[in-house]
């Protein structure tokens, strides 16, 4: 996608092979900066702190981890170690590990003279099919939001969290099929929600304000007077793992805007690519829920007189907090599944259908 | 209540009738500040800006801004200039309606000279009234509580913005009884949440605080998962208006967690005295809800490396936002209203089984 009109990606590879250069994602929507990650440690804290997020980005990211470390040193020990640090970075996002094992399948046949080369080649590939499998989901989605917006090309879509192309390589999940629907000349709006407690709602204005697509920032808390008015449409959002049996784990607040929408009888899709699926686990109660750190909620603003803005302060720091990240929504509550290959129902059946390989594991 | 020891209430005339003190409910949970307030202008001014906020103490806050009003000139058309600046102070909670319309009619039928006096009278006839609703709604809601939490004396709880006494007199309506089953030595523990934009739940922190109740802060997103996972035997929350079919008005994000609450089978407790109830709507649709500015939804935070609160920025100015302070919970999701004259269910039944006056309006 485009920044300031310079056409650019989420992550590449930088100085000769030394480094991987990203886009500081914590910096957003206030700062457009881009970073430079030398090795191996800087890569798996800039996952852990989020300087990248957005599972399928996790994932090339941590591709490009292993290259960095095996250009260091090759040897078994190092593959290992490196796929170990990677591995436990974040718990809830399976395209890491997905990633982390496609990189170990790929490395570890290799003589270790070979493997540097072999790793940046296989995380670009990586990257490189991130970007065109997010390009199909736009697609694809595209053909259910025409249908959707009929005659009138009207189109009220809500989506939660950022599923754009900050959270994948280029286009992003969720938010490809709302920029094909864009492009083609739809008219879009979109709900955006804040996506407390990280905000992540910010880095979708962001890009929709790059882009030029409509769109308006809610509090989370308002999703469910939007549905019950009939303000939307669809409710669009991407997945952080999704189960065999259709259950999608994805940011914490997810759930309730499913419930909402089911409520109010509005389809709820969610959009991802095969490697947010994850066949061996079979049911969302399998999925490992991460609990982030309690100072995400610690800020907040007092308000002036006139109800607005005033002195930004920390709340005090003994209050005790829960900081769960993602939530799961149930098969039941999701209209459809949007990936590379089509759309599928949120079932074993439907995932089956368009990815039959995956009975085999 | 007690702050520092000391006990309380939320408003008090002062200054032998020449203003009204309240407690500033912007400054908190950051300082505790006392704000005099001298005339009927800084009256609807606290108001509108929230220093005073929840219905019961809206509601009260009018009354004795009518009071300081007639003080400084007591015919009609200070009655009633003074009831219309009030009236259009905040549209959704009707305790506003409801105390002004009280007002009026103990006070439009005296001689002026009459009426200053008679106002500060029945103004504090207002604020004591509802003080001793909230004692009972606290007493009624404890008997609920003590079956919920049964041999094990066990009771997680979750509620949403402030019901508690800074959103009335003294007591709280939906945190009256949580109140009252902590000091009956219930091992009580409360879920708070944010409530963007405003976050009031740092208000039900604060109180919490005070008075020694076990609770955690949570974004308003994670109450889904949180009911799912059966971490919470009821949701307890307040209303700013109650429908004549049940349905209930009150803080955006409201109808969210009784939809997870009733998908989890747990029970969803709306608390309220009868100045909250207004018979002359007909349900939820009929209820105005106020649209409060962008500006509240404009304050982020920045997050340092380690995922840590760092800068504190604002949201670029060009966001569009949308931003309704309430939302509607149909009936149909509240599993009952508890009252100073005891527990009903969400229904026009239920609600005349202890208000039969109603039925003439």
């Amino acid at each position: 996608m485009k920044v300031n009109g310079v056409i650019t990606r989420t992550i590449w590879p930088a100085d000769d092979g030394r480094a991987v250069e990203i886009i500081d994602q914590t910096a957003l929507p206030h700062a457009y900066r881009v970073l430079r990650l030398r090795g191996l440690d800087q890569v798996a804290q800039a996952i852990r702190g989020m300087r990248v997020r957005g599972a399928p980005l996790i994932g090339v990211t941590a591709a490009y981890g292993v290259a960095l470390a095996l250009s260091a040193r090759a040897d078994d020990a190092s593959l290992a170690g490196a796929i170990a640090t990677l591995a436990a970075t974040r718990p809830t996002a399976v395209n890491l590990q997905w990633a982390l094992a496609r990189m170990q399948a790929a490395l570890a046949p290799l003589p270790p003279a070979l493997r540097a080369e072999a790793a940046w080649r296989e995380a670009a590939r990586i990257a490189d099919e991130d970007v065109e499998q997010c390009r199909l989901i736009g697609q694809h989605g595209l053909s259910l939001f025409r249908e959707l917006a009929g005659d009138s090309g009207r189109l009220r879509l809500m989506t939660h969290c950022n599923a754009g192309w900050l959270a994948t390589v280029d286009h992003g999940t969720a938010l490809a099929p709302v920029y094909a629907a864009f492009d083609a000349g739809l008219d879009v709006h979109v709900w955006v929600s804040e996506t407390r407690p990280r905000n992540q709602g910010l880095l979708t204005a962001w890009e929709f304000r790059q882009h030029g697509v409509p769109h308006a920032l809610i509090a989370d808390n308002a999703a469910g007077l939007l549905l019950a008015r009939g303000a939307c449409q669809a409710v669009i959002v991407g997945a952080d793992r999704i189960a065999a049996n259709g259950d999608v784990a994805n940011k914490i607040g997810t759930y309730l805007k499913a419930l909402a929408a089911s409520a109010a009888k509005v389809p709820f899709y969610v959009a991802a690519p095969r490697s947010t699926i994850d066949f061996a686990c079979a049911s969302g109660a399998a999925i490992p829920i991460e609990e982030r750190d309690a100072d995400e909620l610690r800020v907040v603003h007092g308000a002036d007189a006139a109800g607005c803005v005033g002195e930004l302060r920390q709340v005090p720091l003994d209050v005790a907090v829960a900081n769960p990240a993602f939530d799961v929504t149930p098969a039941a509550l999701i209209s459809g599944l949007i990936t590379e290959r089509g759309v599928c129902s949120a079932s074993r059946e439907g995932l089956l259908s368009l990815f039959p390989e995956m009975r085999d594991g």
